[in-house]
């Protein structure tokens, strides 16, 4: 710094102004500063300006995948709230794993980030407790915290479900399957209760083998379907639990000869061009992650009571095809 | 720290080794500070341990839209190799925006990040030199730097759609259109390259009317594509420079009663499904972010040489349908 001060012709306490954009320096002094930062390469050591303000202006966001659509809208959007509010953003995967979801939390409140936003993997959030106390702003989305009390952006997982199925029942349906991603996922978990509902409400039957819970890799999702179109009742509907399951759904079913009526959760790019289109039940997932930073940053600002806040963003059934089909007779 | 060391019966060093993971620690001590650490909670202060290590363990990754999933694969990627070296991943989109690029690479070398992995929006990177001279290592992805020399690891952009149009020539077609992106965007001036080198290898004119270069926005794109598909010599084929493109070009041409063929650039989810199943010339994202991110650690761990590298991956067309429709007579 005193060698910019020196190069520059001015004071220690002018380079401070200029590196700080603070007022009262002339735009030559400016220019002049600034061309001697360039030429000596100096930088504005950020770390020791940390020690001496409260805020780092930037926020931890933890999801599930990076590499899955779903949540690249949503980081993206909360991207867009961060920029904003000229926060950066660190961004990390849990892979649903509760141990790597608790290392990226706590590593990013180790770099001092001034809040979190967070898709949770595990069920147990007392750990942040300390976090919290120390004044990280944390909102959680998609899915809520465990055994905690934390702002939390949801949607309607169970109410769009029970849309969904209720659609298929009224185009005829009577057995209906229902295919989820593993039970401790709070959204899974909802989603299968929005079935169970849709079908008490119709007065119709669950059998335990037209439900399945677990991990939505391809080879799960087609054990689980062959399952339920198998035996002397198979289903002639089926209600897929997420985008990833409908994928792999929409793949078995387009090889069958005798069709059978589809909708999932989460709407997908070109749903709309597969032969049928996909019938889904939409969820907003730039609404999630819009809503989850704005809520954070209200925090931030101290614009907020004390209750932790609860959103929940409807989901919106989009009829294309698929979930019109009536059962094969 | 101190209040950590009295309420665990320890000395401050142990505290300290504790911290900082070092060995000659019983796990029942490690156990006792450890829940010092919880009731009292105590932080790491990371800021200044950052002013006495060389090494922040972070490293800013600078795309241009992390909704897209092309760079969600590329994201994930470089986070997994990032994860294995133990540090955390600082993510921002440029959204194209030469100008936002330069601010998301100049906020993450003024945190100190250990390195950049880039995808380019703009051409000129020498405001970067200050920032490499001082240690920040820097790889770019999908695009090279501009005006300076530095690693870069890219896909065959030219040779994949040579090969592309080439497969379409094969099938029949004379009159081809090429549809890509922004003029400014090396992959996309690389592969209309690829596109004109296959058409002259063929002894092809290649029409003015025939491509188009710009945003690639579904209305851009469908201007475009009627423009290409009108007059007296419509194409009879259309060679598509990206995912975007593809996925409004599939939307167009489902909806026209003469069949026109088409390969993409970019592989995408349920090309196989559509109908016709799209042909597409693949590029490895995922390939891309670990080669990238496996290039900045190892010159982070200095076992490089001092030249700058270049890595090109190749692109592989998978045949699947709507590349090999016969030219409409």
């Amino acid at each position: 710094m005193k060698d910019v001060a020196a190069r520059a012709g001015v004071g220690l306490k002018t380079v401070s102004r200029v590196v700080n954009e603070e007022p009262g320096v002339t735009p030559d002094t400016v220019a002049r500063v600034q061309s001697a930062i360039d030429a000596l390469g100096f930088r504005r050591n950020d770390s020791a300006r940390l020690l001496r303000t409260r805020r780092t202006a930037s926020v931890g966001l933890v999801l599930e995948d990076l590499a899955d659509p779903f949540y690249g809208a949503l980081s993206r959007a909360v991207e867009d709230v961060a920029r904003a509010h000229g926060a950066l953003l660190f961004t990390g995967s849990s892979a649903e794993n509760p141990r790597r979801e608790q290392e990226l939390v706590l590593a990013f409140c180790a770099r001092r980030v001034d809040g979190l936003v967070v898709v949770p993997a595990g069920d147990d959030h007392r750990y942040l407790t300390p976090e919290i106390d120390a004044g990280v702003a944390t909102v959680f989305v998609d899915r809520p915290a465990g055994r905690i009390d934390a702002d939390v952006v949801l949607t309607d997982n169970a109410g769009g479900t029970r849309t969904g199925v209720a659609h298929l029942i009224a185009h005829g349906h009577r057995r209906i399957g229902f295919i989820g991603d593993q039970p401790g996922i709070h959204t899974a978990t909802e989603r299968l209760r929005g079935y169970r509902e849709a079908m008490a409400d119709a007065g119709l039957p669950v059998r335990p083998e037209w439900y399945a819970m677990g991990p939505t890799t391809p080879e799960r999702v087609r054990a689980a379907l062959a399952t339920m179109l198998a035996g002397p009742e198979p289903v002639t509907a089926l209600f897929a639990g997420n985008n990833r399951v409908t994928v792999t759904a929409v793949r078995v079913l387009s090889g069958r000869p005798r069709p059978v009526a589809l909708v999932g959760f989460d709407d997908f790019e070109l749903a709309d061009l597969l032969d049928p289109p996909v019938t889904v039940v939409a969820q907003d997932a730039p609404g999630l992650g819009r809503s989850a930073a704005q809520l954070l940053f209200r925090r931030l600002d101290g614009a907020t009571s004390e209750e932790a806040s609860r959103i929940e963003l409807p989901a919106r059934l989009i009829p294309r095809g698929s979930g019109e089909i009536p059962p094969a007779s």
